[in-house]
């Protein structure tokens, strides 16, 4: 356990306003079946702070749950990285929604389905247990099983919040913030697929990325106000967070922190930076949402704490949608493509 | 939330004495991964105190959290079984690891991964639902995926015990007492993998399995010393009790409560009711241990609380493994074959 191990606190907090509702989701398919599913949940009642359609779930006592399905052809391949760094990046990936919540981990489990003999499920095994030393918490169980299919991996991340970033909490004239660069996981997918060299960071940002844990907890002190961790492309996963917040998001094209191994990439055609920055899945970086002038002043202290860029990349406006605006240009232009759609055409498999 | 909605506690209970290894698991090749696993695991600290090799985990403040993986091919198929059905079943077999641990359930979260545009998605999380809602618990979340390949289900059950019933707490001397019949869910995958007839009776065992949360809860209070539910059969389930209270365990023949779908069903050669009650998995009744004398006097209080069958089946010795006595010869035989093996060569696949 990490934190000083403190009980959980003998008393629910405040209500979490407007919580129980399960959180609304930008477009997409895959949020349409989600939508669907959660119709008819039945208000799970005062224990719970935050329900369905967040990041995770929040008792009320603090307690963060959260689960994350890697599949074989869906979200990796075997041909990209090893079963290790299947295990380590599942890991990672569970990890980034307790951080998008701004939970300090307790403890990861983890169900593996591994085709043939099993071997390829301890070595699974293997990465997530690195995962979770690099993180210093246990690995507390699991299931396993054989799979005649992919290898498949599901991550149950638990952790505490008291005080849980969420993705419903921006306001109008909020501005937005992303930790590290964008676009290197989707950078190294779209080389692979294209049969072209991928450069070492790239294909790290892809098969070890770093959930933002400690970050997300400084800022969440530091006055950020909603957050989502960067899943399925910023475009996407700032239409979540516009929706639960009810406003809009304007993104600066010029402002996005784009991954160092984009520049000089040998990129088949029709796949640029922007669009890979954009929509790219899988940075596992933050996007937060904080008042106007709140972490401006910080972004130093931030730099060389975490050594990580923190950079204003829009603000939260009246409407709904999200919006790419290019400083040279002046307008800006709704993002209509907004992410990798699970039951899409699309994805790495 | 059940149970009137307590907060957890805020003071962790007495230390579990001797709960920080892992529990010990009995022979098979798929333990023989999961022990491999857990060899390296570190200790998990003192706010743990159930950690890897039960049926789930438990937190010194009484959380209790399992992770069950269902994979279509391996753990059923969409010939015998509906998608709605394979959602209801994955989510009872996540809740049976609960009451294993004589927990309270708090909440349920699904990851589901469909082949497919998702409809069948949708129709599994409506399965997962229906049992979430008569168990009178929430689902809170999870995560949804396409799969490249079979239909895959995880469920996370997350409870309250402060008084958890374990696997290792059997001692020589105490009785093995069953909940319910057992064989009925191996009958009718005999019969379907036969190309028979499966009776109502066996395809409900099946395709709806009872979790015995109530009951579990009961037995605890009324004296039960360690437990476990019967996802394997009871040889191999029994196998890991007897392993992880160091003790062996005697099964009797006569006394086993075959379910009642056997007697006169159809079986292919080589298959017999006496075999399906002992190696069939995915009962998920409860096997207790119990102190000698402490339940014989409540089974008629327990049959008509629960409608249920309470059945004394054997007794805990000294030394280890499991052995199948017949009232007739006297004399008890070690059982070797264990139970379903994951990565073994059967299965419903």
């Amino acid at each position: 356990m990490t934190g000083g191990g403190q009980p959980f606190p003998p008393r629910p907090g405040p209500p979490w306003p407007g919580s129980l509702r399960p959180a609304l989701l930008g477009p997409g398919r895959e949020f349409d079946r989600i939508r669907a599913i959660l119709s008819d949940i039945p208000n799970p009642g005062p224990d719970v702070r935050v329900g369905p359609g967040d990041d995770g779930a929040v008792f009320s006592d603090g307690l963060a749950i959260s689960t994350d399905l890697s599949i074989e052809g869906v979200h990796f391949r075997l041909d990209w990285i090893s079963p290790e760094e299947a295990g380590y990046r599942a890991a990672a990936a569970g990890l980034s929604d307790l951080a998008a919540m701004a939970a300090e981990p307790i403890a990861l489990f983890a169900s593996v389905a591994a085709p043939g003999d099993g071997t390829s499920a301890e070595t699974v095994m293997q990465g997530v247990k690195r995962l979770a030393a690099r993180s210093g918490i246990p690995l507390l169980g699991g299931d396993l099983t054989r799979s005649p299919g992919p290898l498949v991996v599901d991550v149950v991340s638990v952790g505490r919040s008291l005080d849980p970033l969420l993705r419903s909490g921006a306001g109008e004239g909020d501005e937005l913030w992303v930790t590290g660069t964008l676009g290197g996981a989707a950078a190294a997918v779209a080389l692979w697929s294209a049969g072209r060299p991928v450069p070492a960071e790239a294909r790290r940002a892809f098969a070890e990325p770093s959930p933002r844990v400690r970050e997300a907890i400084w800022l969440r002190r530091a006055g950020a106000t909603a957050g989502i961790d960067l899943s399925d492309g910023i475009a996407g996963d700032a239409a979540h967070l516009a929706a639960a917040s009810g406003v809009s998001i304007v993104l600066i094209a010029e402002a996005l922190p784009v991954h160092p191994a984009l520049s000089g990439a040998d990129f088949p055609p029709g796949v640029d930076a922007l669009g890979l920055a954009l929509h790219g899945g899988e940075d596992y970086e933050l996007l937060v949402a904080a008042p106007k002038g709140v972490l401006v002043s910080r972004v130093e202290e931030f730099s060389s704490l975490f050594d990580l860029p923190l950079t204003r990349v829009g603000r939260a406006d009246g409407g709904a949608g999200v919006f790419l605006a290019s400083g040279a240009q002046g307008d800006a232009r709704r993002l209509l493509r907004e992410g990798f759609d699970q039951f899409g055409a699309g994805g790495p498999g």
